[in-house]
């Protein structure tokens, strides 16, 4: 799998004119060749023989996760596997042309880099670094089956965390979000989570109207708002949802906001197509909530892509770029907050393909009252 | 607190000749402004009128955390601050020379600020930006009172963790790394750490013989040894302690190896003084080690800084440099590791002063058969 993905980014150096690409985002590392460590990066040859370098303490994990690409054993990773490009081997030409991430490389690693291939030219022609931008992002949006199975997972043990602390009463007046929040963290944990997706969002009562809001020891009461927005890692893969219950029994201004951002994420789920261009997604629904004259309220994007990290592309919202393509694993979470006084959001993650979307979190959203 | 730290690094950039320091490495704004979100930036000007920038996810947030600097929100936070760096204002002149952090700042990121800068010069002289470097971590090497205070009731979590674990004999033969692991970091949590410091280690067998094994389903075995690595992280600061336990019966290799761990980590802690030569403190702990014919076994360094983050300055190894300096919060953790059969390493979390270290991780190092 890892292999295929290699040889997609070799393609697309091969199309740019450049002779190799040193991957130094670790995320990206991670999805070229499957290590998880957290010193790790990748010299992908557009001839072949690419190269993964680590430090002394990822010896043994290399060999494991990474039996299929050469090993290089450096402290100071990036420089080794910059010299090995520049570095003649037998019937391949040593790399004039290098591609590097400019979105990772800090400055003082690029100032690195260039007194390598200075010091390896030896009063020759330098060879030239040149951006690749974010190709290995752009491969990464797209979602492989086996991407898509860990993320089915990923939403699976979320959903099944938020059924069992429901059934179990869990979530009622006089608990705190803390409690609360720590007691999710640990059920996905026990459900075969690696990790909590992010840190776990618990906000009640007026709390609610904060779209990021950290728990703390804010009492659960009657006849407020609880947004839970919380997602499980597994194999790598964050999930994401968010919903928003009440406790008690629910006002009618409650079940007004609550209708309009149910009527708001469905929109939205619905025009999650191929082909389909981000704003107008986020136009979608974000039209039904300034329809109510609410738009002020719903302050952030509809969206955004989720895989191996909880934010990628794509981007959805007013200032997004780019359409759609089958595979792609996104969010859809609009929200309606009103400051003081409550919020609803409500969120799903998805795939596109090339028929309706394929729903990964399966947790009702009708409104619950517990 | 954070305005004398702000004035520090203001001192700085005046003898740097800089009009204005850039503070884009996220640790390092938590350091100076107290901000624990996950997007800000700090302008700190030379004469003054210190500007904090977020998006607007964190508006409330940083009324609360930072209400004695000037906010400005905006989604592009460190090209805004740029911008307002090189703007006239009443009495100051705009900055013509801008320090940055270029260990942190992407060479992208490095490509936005010329951009800014060369559109707010309209044709005239182009503001020049010079690299700080890590100035504001070698402030943050020295630790005040509060840091200190910080440190010491994390590394009590953790002492106090561990006693309840072994205590309740969650420590014995039949179970496995992973547990062991999960019930120290919930333990850890639940006596009021944010997180572990970092992925706990829990080593058994032949695995304690990695320095960095990740825990896995490898159950304890009588007759083996139980090496834990772990930490609590409290108001941000994190503590760091290892322990070498042997499960029931010791064996004489067992008792040999751990009296020459414990004798290096006591020439290594009886080092740390005030003016002490990083090498020269790495090598007391070494000779030992080497003198006793296990030099090869030990393959790390001895130690590292912690505070806000795990690992930071100062460095304490063969390849360290600089010396210490009184409210340095430093690590002292020798190892010997026995390829295939087993390692100890024993490991303090300890502050330098003008007296004797002040020794953090309370736990006995006394070798424990449980």
């Amino acid at each position: 799998m890892s292999r295929a993905r290699r040889d997609a980014l070799r393609a697309t150096a091969a199309e740019r004119g450049l002779d190799a690409v040193l991957v130094t985002n670790l995320v990206n590392v991670r999805y070229l060749t499957g290590f998880t460590g957290s010193n790790g990066a990748l010299l992908v040859r557009t001839d072949g023989g690419d190269l993964f370098g680590t430090d002394g303490r990822y010896t043994t994990q290399a060999g494991t996760q990474v039996p299929d690409v050469e090993l290089l054993v450096d402290r100071a990773t990036v420089p080794a596997l910059a010299r090995e490009a520049v570095r003649s081997r037998p019937g391949s030409p040593p790399a004039r042309r290098i591609g590097y991430e400019s979105h990772d490389l800090t400055v003082d690693g690029l100032h690195g880099l260039e007194r390598v291939l200075t010091d390896a030219a030896a009063g020759g022609t330098v060879p030239e670094l040149a951006s690749v931008r974010r190709a290995v992002e752009a491969q990464r949006a797209i979602k492989d089956d086996g991407e898509i199975e860990a993320l089915r997972r990923a939403c699976a043990v979320a959903d099944q965390a938020l059924a069992e602390l429901a059934a179990e009463g869990a979530l009622r007046p006089g608990r705190t979000e803390l409690q609360v929040g720590r007691e999710l963290d640990a059920r996905m944990l026990a459900l075969g989570a690696e990790a909590p997706s992010f840190e776990t969002i618990v906000a009640t009562g007026a709390n609610s109207a904060i779209p990021h809001h950290r728990p703390d020891a804010t009492v659960l009461a009657d006849g407020d708002f609880l947004k839970l927005d919380f997602g499980a890692t597994v194999d790598g893969y964050h999930s994401d949802m968010t919903r928003t219950l009440v406790l008690g029994h629910a006002a009618d201004w409650q079940r007004e906001i609550y209708a309009l951002v149910a009527e708001s994420q469905a929109a939205g789920r619905a025009a999650l197509a191929v082909g389909a261009d981000v704003v107008a997604v986020d136009s979608a629904a974000r039209d039904v909530i300034v329809a109510a004259g609410h738009g002020e309220h719903f302050t952030h994007g509809l969206g955004h892509g989720v895989g191996l990290e909880i934010h990628e592309a794509p981007g959805i919202g007013q200032l997004g770029a780019g359409s759609l393509a089958a595979g792609m694993a996104v969010t859809v979470e609009p929200g309606v907050y009103l400051p003081g006084h409550g919020g609803v959001r409500i969120e799903d993650t998805l795939i596109v393909t090339d028929d309706a979307p394929e729903l990964l979190t399966l947790t009702s959203k009708e409104l619950l009252v517990l």
